[in-house]
Parts: C-alpha cells; sequence; structure tokens
C-alpha cells in the first residue's frame, strides 16, 4: 500500500468517526474523494436516515468527482436501503477507483460492494488500513454477527490498583487530561452503562462535557433491586438523551410507575446465576439501536460482565500514585481461580495521558470448559 | 551537548553498569578514552579495593591517553583513598579534556576534582547526561545523604491490580521476558528482601538465574516473629552470597541459634507502630554496605516500606489479563486516607516487555502533616 493511499484513507477515518455514537443502526462511515493528489471531496454518515458518506463526498466534489479516486473506509452499499445503493451513485458519478478500508461485516452483502464495482469496470483496491478501519464499526460488526453491542470497559486506578480508597474516595484518581478523553468516548458512543452501587455512591450526570459541542449517551443503569432513587441525577437532570433502568422480572407495576413518572424507560430481564441475566439485558439494549457500550462502573457490575464475557474491549487509565491498602478493586465477586484462566488482553496500545497511563486492550474471548 | 559527547558517554554508562552490585561501597563507575573520535581506551570499577574506572581506561589506552578526551559517569576523585587519587593519574597522562556525568554527590568532596584538574589547565565539560548519571549512582548516592539503602520496589501484577488469585496462585503473572529483567535486577542490587509471608507462601530461593553470568544478591527476610524455618530454601541453598534474617530484639539467643546454626546472619531491631521498625533496619543494612536493594515482596512489607517513606523507586510489571475478584493487592495495611495522600511517582517510564507493560517512577518523598 502506498504511503499516500494511507493518508487518504487516514482522513476517511478521522471524517467517519465525527459519526461515531449517531449513526445506528448504520456504522460510521468516512469518504474522501481525490485528483492528482488533491482532495476534492469529503463526506461523512452523519445519522441514520441522512445519505452515507460517499453521497456527501460526491455533492462536495460535484463535477471533479467524475475520474477521481475514492477512499472510503467501509465497502460501498450496493443495496437499497432507506438511501439507495452508493454503488450506483459512484458509477454514474465516473468515479475512476475505489479504495477500501475493510468489507462489510454482514456476510450476506459482504463482497457485493466490491464486485458491483468492478463489474463496473473500477478498479476496486481492497483493505487499505484495515485494522483502523475495523476498529472504527467494530459495534456495527458486533451488533450484525450477535444482536448485542460492543462494550468497553473503562476504568481509573492507582499503580496499586485500588480504584477508590477503603473509605470510598476516588476524586480524583485520574488527570483532568484523562478526564477530557473519557467524555471524548461518552461522545462518541450510543449508551453509557454503571451498576446502582455507583449511582448510590457517586451519583453521578454521566453526561458528555466537552469545551466544544458534543451530546450525552443513553443514560443505563444496571439495578436487579430497584434500589436507585428516581430523583438521581441520572435520571432527573435535564438531557436530549434518555435513561434506561435496566432490572428483574419480579418488580410490580406499582414498584416501576415512579420512574416511568421520572421518563426513565424500563428493561426487565430474568435473574441468572450471577445478578441480572446480562446477556438478555443486553440483546435488550441491541434492540433499541445501542451499538456501543461505554461501562463506566461499578467493580460488581465489571466483574459480572467480564465473567459473562460480554466486555469486548478494556481502557483502563493508570495514575502513578500508590494509595497502600486495600480499597475498591476494579472488578469484583469472584475471580479466576487460576492465572491461567484469567482473561487475557490482546493489540495492546499504551500511551502516556499527560501524567497517566492508558493500557488499551481487546479482550480475548475464549472458550472455558465447564 | 554535542551528540557525539552523549554517544561517549553512554557508553562510559553501559561500561558502568557491569559493576553494578558489585561495588559497595563505591559507585559503580564507566570511563572512555577517546582521539580523533576513536576510543582508545575503556575501563569500569569492578568492586571495591579494585583500581577506579579511570585509571582501568589510562591502562588501556597506554600512550594514547596523553592528548586523549576522557568521558567519566561520575566526577573523578581527587583524594587518597584505598587506592590513588584519579585527578592526579589523569593529569599525569596528559588528557586534555574531561566530560563528567555528574558531581560526586558527597557534599565534602562534591566539585573538588573538577577544580582540580581545571588547575591543572584540563579543559572540564560538567553534566553530560547527568540524569543517567545521577541515576546510575542513586544507591551510593542515597547512603552518602542519609545511611540507608536505595530501595526499589518490584512486582508484577494483572491489569486489575492483583498479585496473585484469591487461593494464592501467581504463577506466572508476569511473562518470560519480565521475568529476566528481574534476574538481570538481581545481579545489580546489593541486596533483595520480602517478607516471611513470601517465604511462607513460595519458598523462593531469590537467586540470580541468568543464561549467562550474574551472582546472587545477599538475601534478607524480614521477619518480626521468627516464623521462618532456618531450612527455608533461601537460607539452605548453595549461594556465594550470604543470608540475613531481619528480627525482633525480643527473641532470645536460643530462639536464634537455628539461623546461626544455618550460615544466617541476625540483625534485630526495636518494633514500632507498624511492625519492626523499617528505619532501624535499614540503617543496618546500609552498614553492612548493601546500597541498593531490591524489595520483591509480600504486599505486607511493601506496604510498611511505603507508608515508612523508605522506597525510593517503584517497578511495576502489568500483564494484560484481569482476573477478577478479590485477590491479593500490591500493598497491605493502612492506606492512605484519600487520593490527595497518596504516595506520587515522578519520572515515569513506560515501555513494552514482550506481552507485559513496565511501568516504572521515581517515589515523591512529601511532608505529610501529623
Amino acid at each position: 500500500m502506498t504511503i499516500e493511499a494511507e493518508q487518504f484513507m487516514q482522513r476517511a477515518i478521522t471524517l467517519a468517526r465525527k459519526g461515531l455514537g449517531r449513526t445506528a443502526p448504520n456504522p460510521a462511515v468516512g469518504a474522501v474523494l481525490v485528483r492528482n493528489s488533491d482532495v476534492v471531496g469529503e463526506g461523512f454518515h452523519p445519522a441514520a436516515g441522512q445519505p452515507h458518506a460517499e453521497v456527501f463526498a460526491l455533492r462536495d466534489a460535484g463535477d471533479l468527482a467524475c475520474g477521481a479516486d475514492l477512499y472510503v473506509t467501509l465497502e460501498p452499499c450496493c443495496h437499497q436501503g432507506r438511501t439507495g445503493p452508493c454503488t450506483e451513485a459512484l458509477i454514474e458519478a465516473g468515479v475512476s477507483r475505489v479504495f477500501v478500508g475493510t468489507q462489510d461485516p454482514n456476510p450476506q452483502v459482504a463482497g457485493k460492494g466490491v464486485k458491483r464495482l468492478r463489474e463496473a469496470g473500477i478498479e476496486v483496491v481492497c483493505e487499505v488500513l484495515e485494522e483502523e478501519c475495523c476498529q472504527l464499526i467494530a459495534p456495527f460488526a458486533k451488533q450484525v454477527s450477535s444482536g448485542l453491542p460492543y462494550v468497553v470497559l473503562k476504568a481509573a486506578m492507582t499503580l496499586d490498583g485500588q480504584t477508590a480508597t477503603e473509605n470510598g474516595d476516588s476524586q480524583w484518581i485520574s488527570c483532568a487530561a484523562s478526564r477530557e478523553i473519557v467524555h471524548q468516548l461518552r461522545n462518541q458512543v450510543d449508551g453509557i452503562m454503571v451498576g446502582s452501587g455507583t449511582i448510590k455512591t457517586d451519583d453521578p450526570r454521566l453526561t458528555t462535557r466537552l469545551s466544544e459541542g458534543g451530546r450525552d449517551p443513553v443514560r443505563i443503569v444496571f439495578d436487579g433491586r430497584l434500589e436507585t432513587s428516581p430523583q438521581a441525577t441520572v435520571f432527573s437532570q435535564a438531557s436530549e438523551a434518555g435513561a434506561i433502568i435496566v432490572t428483574a422480572t419480579e418488580h410490580t407495576e406499582e414498584a416501576l410507575q415512579p420512574y416511568r413518572d421520572a421518563g426513565v424507560e424500563i428493561v426487565q430481564v430474568e435473574r441468572g446465576d450471577d445478578g441480572l441475566d446480562l446477556s438478555a439485558a443486553l440483546a435488550e439494549l441491541g434492540k433499541r439501536d445501542l451499538h456501543s457500550i461505554l461501562l463506566e462502573g461499578g467493580s460488581v457490575l465489571g466483574g459480572a460482565m467480564i465473567r459473562a464475557g460480554l466486555v469486548d474491549r478494556v481502557m483502563i487509565f493508570i495514575a502513578p500514585k500508590l494509595l497502600g491498602g486495600v480499597g475498591l478493586s476494579l472488578l469484583a465477586g469472584e475471580g479466576a481461580a487460576s492465572i491461567s484462566e484469567a482473561c487475557t488482553l490482546s493489540n495492546l496500545c499504551v500511551r502516556q495521558v499527560d501524567t497517566d497511563i492508558l493500557i488499551e486492550g481487546e479482550v480475548q474471548h475464549v472458550h472455558r470448559p465447564d
């Protein structure tokens, strides 16, 4: 792959990211049209129901699209959805070459867009910055393959592995730059989920607070015992995004009414061996077009989600501090019986964020014998 | 500073490192003699009583030393010790310029070596790669300023902050490459210390096991209650290095005799508020020319050492694994009451070691009001 091709695809990825958290049930996609090494058109998919990235790029380029090269993060669609097929728009515009980041993860349509373009005589180059382009649509791919949301567990801890002191102090373990990254993440996910303990301890807002722009994710509280006050900030504050409480089927309408009155949507699932049936709960959230969810705590919900194999990615901010003693651990509940049975992470990425260290990785879902 | 000067000083640092763990009560020092950008002589201080690095470099260069430039990690000595003053040897050999890494940390001699050389008409350039050269002699500087050893706390934990599972499994949290680094460290420190719990749980050897070379550090067990078996591997195995047990003053000669019979040296200190009086214990170890000590566990001793402000550097190997549950924490005992009272690390260094991440930093000793 040429460096130039990767640079233009990188620009397409940057554009695509503007749509993160806004496009479900569609994936975030970016596109760039290039002539003689000059960008002549750019676009991204801003929201479901809106035109696709390719169409915005074609409009932006106008007559210059004819003979131009397209760089697009995801294989163009060739089927009629809420909008027309992008392949036909590209053929009609006279685009000469198409560079594709990654194939459509839906097995029923994968490769068909590329095939259609090639049949029309357009040269297609696949797998340009494929890993980055795959990462971009990981929530969409998870939804297509499983119906479940893509879950990112985020936490901040000290270098001795504590997320709070013995008496519960956790403000602020991480530095301001790390907290800014968390707000950027909140701006890019469909939902944010926490357990009832976190609401009780911190009464957090769980909103996106960036110096410019941003919108709130749907706030989801897991609370099998229905202990969270309907007046908790997470439910009562002003926000354009909704709030959901996930609880057990046993609760009566009467018990649920105060939440409905507060405008909170209710999702009820059975209890499993380890608290609520988390798979069933996540399937319900997936049906509501919540494809990417940030799991922000606490340790009980985090532990149960890891044990259930429902976490896809982990982001741990480590502050260069030692608290000492036994405060609050990252994950509570039953741990792995031996080191070899620990949940392992791959594709590790480590970087310094001001004074903190951010470690990210993908959870390896391995089959463990019963 | 020119890049060439830094390259030669880097070579001197590499040479100096060969003496780490072997030179107490002297510091590790390296020296390189250069003529027309060619190295004509090299040397390092191999052990107390042996000639200094400068003398080895002069011998190595022979007649070529005249008119050459010397790069030396530490200011040359100008006093008569077990060997003659290096300044006079350098003047006599006709060295033309001297590049010094860092000043002698002993306030009574600091700057005197440089002054003597300048008086003899030799050009002296100071502070070449000073930070690295200071790090090299950190144990010597600590000893000079406080009489205490320089203590490095080393631990391996999972990304959720566990050093073992609930049932005590800790083999192997870290990867083979991380364990190799630990053996290189053991080869470079004067002593290695652990608490009695670590001996009871793991019965470790605490020896240096490298594919080539290496020698064992003195093995030190902190055991106020005298619970460790005199037959424990750490005491009974064959090793050229000795073993020390640090215990309370209350124990009788009769109780201590089995350790003496096993060839173990005994250090007795009073009890303090938080177990043994660790400052007194470390002062005793400092008197025995143990200037650099690796603290390898366990969590009780580690916690007490951090609380007592006796740890200088921390090295945490993080394995990309999640154990879940509440296993063993890095540090036990009473923790900081709030995040703002946590012990903070500075000069952070983060690197990947095969699949692990190694985070190193210097402990900031801040005054905390009573």
